[in-house]
């Protein structure tokens, strides 16, 4: 299987290499944070126990930080198995995407076993520097989709639409009965970010759904640990269905208690982001030959400009470029929209970034 | 979500209590093998990558093991993700199950999105000591199912088939194209149990598949491991569709490919479980009061006689009898064709059991 740039174990058994920078998967700097490594190393007899298949605590920790129902709340194995539970059970004949975007919503859509199934895309424009045209969006609203699917902060854009927007949008879809996927997997790395969550919002929530994931902020992918909140009463019994049991095992829900307490580690992870992805926007603005987005979150597109790419360099050429100096990018032109101009990069610390700046200024011609 | 008997969490909020001694979750009571608490510790850096999504190193060890191709192997979230996915993929219209057998199969059958199935059972029976009849098997699967389900050993029973029986099956299996799902997540509680199993046969194995678990051997119920073992090559593409990335995190990754190795381990719980499972059974035996059936593995059904049972004792008074001396019992009413004098035990170390035998003996009356 060949997932989303993530896949570097293929890389390493390609180029028999046991190492790299990994600049293609958007993971917090900072690690495993040390509060979870002490509670693991000190607890490891919990593996004796099956979890909690109703995970309480985890999930009354998480509807208390957002202010639901306990009853509103699933835990996941990564937010990956959310998407696919919400997909099986909303089974949506027409579905728009708004795109480019995290292509694992397209694939949980076409595993629903709904044959029949119709997927449209919603641009996001490069001309619009990928932000969402709202007025657009509810326009092409009113034909009557079963579900509208969003990423918020959009990956691989990094742009963020703020709950003014995103209700708006929530209002349209409760109009025509058109459910509402949103996709926060990377909101915490916004100061506001739970703030301006759409499940703030004030309008009747019976179509909206909800997903966030640990992964990213605490530095885990290796662990699989997401949660889903949906508000439509009427599904609690079909989605307690369709769930597998214990998909998320005793580690993952210990960590997921353990982090939502670490104070510590959320302030000095939003402090970082908060400056280097200033940083990082600017210093790529100064590689000629490149343009970047501007970005909410901890990654960033880039596209390769005209000149460059007509003397022949496409990202296919640069992140082998790239991997030959130990950095490996993520080639976005797989995502709707994009082609092979676009790449995405990680945002880490400052010590990184800065090779990957200086590596990465070194392939383009500035033609001037 | 109440799941087959593992719920102590429900227990324990009710109950208001904390801790239980669990005899209706048939976990290896060595616990968690050391070889696996240190690699643990000593390595929770690993949560900062992502799984292998291939997950190479794991799927080689269990090809070798198992004499198979690695493209034979796919893992799981434990068994359970295993059989929902092997569900997902056969797709049957017309089951049959072997039963009285665990619960999630056809949970997993109903999950599979066919509003068409039909499922129907195929009973063993009391009188003959719940012994598969072979014979009358092989004459039901003239009807031509597309799918027959089996837990070898058998899940509450504990009957185990050895090769030259589910051969036969499987030959008939062919005959009729019908699908032949084997579960065997307790099968390396028997001495003999991979050179028993059905992957070995010299029959085609187009029709076949078996899923296995690491949970209960092991003693990690709470990390979530499983795998199974498939040999239709036209499913290959099919299965790595359905299948939902990294759902097995990076601790299970590495606990399987240790656990493989933990020689010594293995053979401790072998010895044990081959003296303890008999030990068990006789002490059951001189119980009046109750009726023991044989087992093959690390759990034993019991019936509560026809005298108790008039006299007004049914499984579910007792389970509450026994949960006032702090043991958890499994009810075993809810499976197909067994009823409410029906209950499972676990097999533990010597001094559980005898804990065990003795509370329990003082619910009967002899009635001589």
């Amino acid at each position: 299987m060949d997932f989303h740039g993530g896949n570097i174990y293929k890389i390493f058994r390609e180029k028999n290499i046991k190492e790299i920078l990994d600049y293609s998967s958007n993971i917090n700097p900072y690690g495993i944070p040390e509060s979870l490594k002490k509670k693991i190393v000190e607890n490891t007899e919990i593996l004796e126990r099956y979890p909690d298949p109703d995970y309480v605590e985890l999930r009354e920790k998480i509807a208390l930080l957002n202010k639901v129902d306990i009853s509103n709340v699933i835990i996941g194995n990564g937010a990956t198995e959310i998407i696919f539970l919400f997909m099986k059970v909303i089974k949506p004949e027409k579905v728009l995407i708004v795109s480019p975007t995290f292509g694992e919503y397209e694939r949980a859509l076409r595993a629903s076993e709904n044959k029949e199934i119709k997927i449209e895309y919603f641009e996001l424009e490069e001309k619009d520097e990928f932000k969402l045209n709202i007025e657009k969006l509810k326009k092409e609203l009113e034909k009557k989709y079963d579900l509208l699917v969003m990423c918020n902060p959009n990956n691989p854009t990094g742009k963020f639409m703020k709950l003014s927007e995103t209700e708006e949008v929530l209002k349209k879809c409760n109009k025509y009965e058109t459910k509402l996927f949103v996709d926060e997997a990377f909101i915490e790395f916004l100061e506001d970010g739970y703030k301006e969550s759409i499940i703030n919002t004030g309008e009747n929530k019976r179509n909206l759904f909800v997903t966030r994931a640990f992964t990213k902020f605490f530095a885990i992918p290796g662990l699989r640990l997401g949660y889903g909140i949906f508000f439509n009463k009427n599904l609690e019994k079909e989605i307690a269905e369709k769930k597998e049991p214990w998909s998320v095992n005793n580690i993952a829900e210990m960590a997921g208690i353990t982090l939502l307490e670490d104070k510590e580690y959320i302030e000095k992870t939003l402090k970082w982001i908060t400056e280097e992805k200033k940083y990082m926007y600017e210093k790529l603005r100064e590689i000629k030959g490149i343009k970047p987005y501007e970005t909410d979150v901890n990654f960033i597109s880039v596209k390769i400009n005209e000149d460059n790419y007509s003397a022949g360099l496409n990202v296919k050429k640069l992140r082998e470029k790239m991997l030959e100096q130990g950095i490996l990018i993520r080639d976005a032109s797989n995502f709707k929209y994009l082609d092979d101009r676009f790449f995405r990069l990680a945002i880490k610390d400052r010590e990184n970034n800065d090779k990957v700046l200086r590596v990465l200024s070194t392939f383009f011609l500035p033609f001037y």
